[in-house]
């Protein structure tokens, strides 16, 4: 497997993601974005693009924050994720620019794209989905927005994992999701809702120690991981 | 692959499962219950049965109404329905007594036993999970009971496939279910839901001419079976 850091921008932010592919594949195949959480780009998402990159795509770990920067705490990322998601264009914006890097790549298939996302990344996904993006997978991702879903705008293809008991995602703004989706007319459409799973369930470094609510979840991690396999071997 | 007729009672009432395997497997396997529609056993349980049994699976089709009864009109369905419905301890105990025939049978391995059940067929299931059967399957079941789960009995291991737009299944239904089994602590239950999917999404027959909002809907059958088929990997 190859690895190697790509710089690219949007508007004048620096942002520099993170590119993982089988070097010994000659063909174009699947490029599939990966969006970091709250606390910002960092191993959890460079791993998850080593494993895309094991199922076969070419897999980029986007940064939205500018120049890698990470939260050291729940305030800079209340910061850092309440700036982008209080502006969803900018946030749309910053997301598009990493589906064209991804997409000018030559290892790249431009016309089989996906994107998964955790947390903050998932409602980056969900963003981009809702002007059009698809295939996209939320895991444990933020689902309310200020620009909801115009009708006709959303493509096939959205699949949400979420955990029953995430204070960030929680019973009715699961519903507003799925409303959502149901007034805009969107035709493909999944939630998973894994019982007695907290928020953060993928990242093994979610110990509630930094938020209570925060939880790993191996069980919820596998499953998760394997719907969205199965969700990509269907689409891409 | 070998299929036949088992006889059963439950009761005073004559129960006339249908039993599918592979003959040509030695060791005990084990053993899925499928419980059928409102309309009654038939033609749909019994490929569902045999779609088991080609997953390596002892798979026994239940007869819920007895002597395969079946209804001809929404009516009847309701009739029918609605009397197990009504009386859970009448219809657990019929469940029961499809989960003892299967267990006695010799080419099951009675450690390892499930049950999956279609529209009424997947209120039985979660009716027989109450008391603590797993894992079990619900395909568009209705999630409502007059006996809701207790504290503790719930064991590990129910999946809920619904469609979004289920009439028998609207989401403040799949919001109670989820609420009481977190009231229950169940340890692992989870619950899909497929947007833009009314009922009865898996049968072929469901084209809405007797209920216009049973339809079926390929998608939705391929993933849910998939859904199935990697749940019961995971926990057979």
């Amino acid at each position: 497997m190859q690895t190697q850091d790509i710089d690219y921008r949007a508007d004048a932010v620096n942002l520099r993601g993170y590119l993982a592919f089988d070097e010994t594949s000659a063909a174009p195949r699947p490029g599939v974005l990966v969006f970091h959480e709250g606390l910002g780009f960092g191993d959890f998402v460079m791993a998850r693009a080593r494993m895309l990159a094991e199922l076969g795509y070419v897999a980029f770990a986007a940064d939205m924050f500018g120049d890698r920067r990470n939260a050291r705490n729940l305030t800079e990322v209340a910061k850092l994720v309440g700036h982008l998601r209080s502006q969803p264009e900018t946030l749309r914006g910053r997301g598009r620019a990493a589906l064209a890097a991804l997409a000018a790549l030559p290892q790249v298939d431009a016309s089989r794209l996906a994107a998964i996302g955790f947390c903050f990344g998932g409602s980056v996904v969900l963003e981009l989905a809702r002007e059009g993006a698809d295939p996209v997978v939320s895991f444990h991702g933020m689902l309310t927005t200020k620009m909801p879903a115009q009708p006709g705008r959303v493509k096939a293809g959205v699949l949400v994992l979420t955990g029953a008991d995430d204070p960030l995602a929680p019973p009715d703004q699961v519903a507003a999701f799925e409303n959502e989706m149901r007034a805009a007319g969107a035709r493909d459409w999944q939630v998973v809702s894994y019982g007695n799973t907290l928020h953060g369930f993928t990242n093994p470094a979610a110990d509630g120690s930094m938020m209570r609510t925060a939880q790993y979840d191996a069980e919820a991690d596998r499953r998760s991981w394997a719907a969205m396999r199965d969700f990509f071997e269907e689409m891409l």
